[in-house]
């Protein structure tokens, strides 16, 4: 029998068995990104101190950093108050969260200037494809 | 006909038609809260610059605030690479997000020495049945 222990059964992972979790830079507070974790992602972050999220896309589990380098070590987990959000506060490896190679995925700033859009407000720090290569 | 905006066109709903939204505290930084928005509450946050959500559990627009006066100013907006996480940077009225009379929702964090445990580890700032009376 795989009975989970009581930490991780406090988690309330949705009907497709996962929660979201924003990943936060430890020293600043700015937030870097977010994603999914299953069960299995959120024990092995734990047990190794690195972030493993679980690709929704590619359906596995997703050892931040392993193509790019872009690892997350996790100084503190914290759970919310519905126990259904996960914060994680990370040291990020090489400044890069972001498959666009820049530092944090929440680059786009509503300008309501006039009629609102969307503006990329952050800089790209590395070239994508020097990341994945 | 009821055309979206381009900007909120460009927001990626999930398939019940909502969206995760952070709330981080502008000043420094805290992450207070994650709740959910549909494309109405998103609007009415981008005129009003109080912070709207949807509440799942009552099925209806959740004006922040308007039970404990802990509404939310919203002093920016931002969106993930993926169109599917809303960021907002907010001034918390009353210094507390959480309707555990706490400053975060987030205030419990995994104990690792030893057997992981949640712990609360913030204090709580009001008792909640003086915030909500």
């Amino acid at each position: 029998m795989n009975t989970l222990p009581d930490w991780l059964a406090q988690v309330r992972f949705d009907e497709n068995g996962l929660i979201p979790a924003i990943a936060q830079d430890a020293a600043d507070g700015a937030i870097l990104m977010v994603a999914w974790m299953n069960a299995e992602a959120l024990s092995e972050t734990v047990r190794t101190g690195l972030a493993v999220y679980w690709s929704r896309s590619r359906q596995r589990l997703w050892r931040k950093g392993e193509e790019s380098g872009h690892q997350q070590h996790v100084h503190e987990i914290r759970l919310d108050c519905d126990a259904d959000v996960i914060l994680l506060k990370v040291q990020q490896n090489g400044g890069i969260a972001c498959h666009t190679g820049r530092r944090s995925c929440f680059f786009q700033r509503l300008d309501t200037q006039g009629e609102p859009s969307w503006v990329k407000v952050d800089p790209v720090l590395k070239d994508p494809e020097q990341i994945y290569k």
